[in-house]
């Protein structure tokens, strides 16, 4: 029975990676998740499955990771102080579709846990559209809301903010796309045990596919043109900015020695950068960067 | 006569930009650089000139810069601590080429000075090759042996291996490119004046032209394959990783709010990323991997 919980975690976020690759691999329809197992030295390891060159997918993973070890030296101070040992389990997901009207979506949900009695959730998702639609973002939302409000009706509100502060990139003064939520070191209250926290977590995990299936359906066939084509690459290279300069997870696993190819497997396949580009006025571009700002509420908007 | 120094140092890197700026577009033959000056709230600014879509260059940017102000919370530590005010001048350089055997390079030369008499010069020039030929490299780190050599030969080795730390991709665990030299916080000692710093700072400026243009010329018409094109879009992918998760200038660009287009004209037009891209067993593109560590005798070696 020891160690119960984190097995039953464990167990389910693998359960998940299996129920999420196989949707995506009949969305996908031509091409299917290739896997490599992996082991940590210090302990533990992971299994990451990759997409490539798919009919809806260029390029994507789905990276289930359970690790155990000694505490990392810069984790001290975030958890009891006679913490020694941790153990980690998530599952992370980043898909970059061929097609720029089909957003790229990220998903993370993990729990962490010491050997003196820390034990937490985190997680998130959020939407990175190259074109802004707003009954798109306003759906994504609210499957999110949804989801949230089932299980405490302050979690939408706060996380929905949460993500707008995460995933933003600083230098740019721009969101790196329509958010979502983000929430980090979910810990057991009075109002909430561990054990509904994970509920809460688990309800995250499913909202993936009903969150981004309807959209990914929707664009995968439209015709799209070169300059489409081009502002795609060169929001993608926002996106590389975004998870190489601030992204929390990105940074940990480059600083602990983490397995180099599933860190990365969330940048594209292919990016551009081109000097001061500046979408014309009224261009649908210019309405994406519009939108690409903190505090949009999309739930409430009137479409 | 008050700040004479500073204003040499600025007026200099002035004059190289210019320089080489004409060099370089004489080289292309076929686009030119277009200029951005561009002022900073705080105080000073710079002029950012930029090449793209050139005959040799696709994305390149030779930028200038002299800005002052406040000494920055961050800086404190490393200067005299009645330092209030910082004058901070430089010229950057990074150049992406189209052909994949024509390398990518890198130059910075900088000179900081405080209100109450802290004063140094720092810099570095480094060559990114796509595919390491043996000759290219050791004639590129002569010239730098050379001019340093010609100022204090304890400065080549010294800054060689500078060089081999800095240029280096620690969660690859590989340099960026063959190195070349780096120095920072060069500050007048017993042994060189400011003035005698400044003249070797100097010298380095006055080397890229002759450290770079022989390599270009010799590989700029040279036929490569798609195969070849994509190595070279992967390896600018680990030159993005670089620049955007180790290099200092661009990280302190980024945490000082500077221009940030300036900043990021680093980042080449394409890159790519492949997941586990493993060249093959004695290829070209192996070979180039094995000589990306530190601690390569380019001077040394017999070819």
């Amino acid at each position: 029975m020891k160690n119960s919980f984190k097995d039953e975690v464990e167990g389910y976020f693998m359960q998940l990676q299996d129920e999420i690759c196989g949707s995506l691999q009949t969305l996908d329809g031509k091409s299917k998740f290739t896997e490599d197992k992996w082991a940590r030295e210090e302990g533990g390891g992971g299994r990451s499955r990759i997409i490539q060159q798919g009919d809806v997918f260029e390029k994507g993973g789905v990276n289930f990771s359970a690790v155990h070890g000694k505490l990392p030296g810069f984790l001290h101070g975030t958890v009891n102080e006679k913490s020694t040992r941790f153990f980690a389990t998530g599952l992370s997901i980043v898909l970059h579709p061929f097609n720029p009207f089909v957003p790229i979506i990220h998903m993370n949900v993990r729990y962490f846990e010491t050997d003196v009695g820390d034990a937490w959730f985190g997680g998130g998702i959020d939407l990175t559209p190259i074109y802004v639609k707003e009954w798109e973002a306003r759906f994504f939302h609210e499957v999110l809301k949804n989801t949230s409000d089932a299980f405490d009706k302050s979690y939408y509100p706060k996380f929905k903010s949460w993500a707008d502060d995460y995933f933003f990139i600083a230098h740019r003064n721009e969101t790196r796309g329509i958010g979502g939520i983000f929430f980090d070191h979910l810990v057991s209250t009075e109002e909430h045990t561990l054990q509904q926290l994970f509920e809460f977590t688990k309800g995250v995990g499913q909202s993936f596919l009903p969150a981004y299936t309807p959209i990914a359906e929707a664009n995968r066939s439209k015709t799209f043109s070169q300059e489409q084509k081009q502002w795609q690459l060169i929001r993608r290279g926002r996106y590389v900015e975004f998870n190489l300069v601030y992204d929390r997870g990105t940074r940990f696993g480059l600083e602990t020695n983490g397995r180099i190819e599933s860190i990365l497997m969330s940048l594209p396949e292919h990016a551009s950068w081109v000097y001061n580009h500046q979408p014309l006025r009224g261009s649908e571009e210019a309405l994406t960067l519009s939108y690409l700002r903190k505090g949009v509420d999309w739930v409430g908007m009137k479409i």
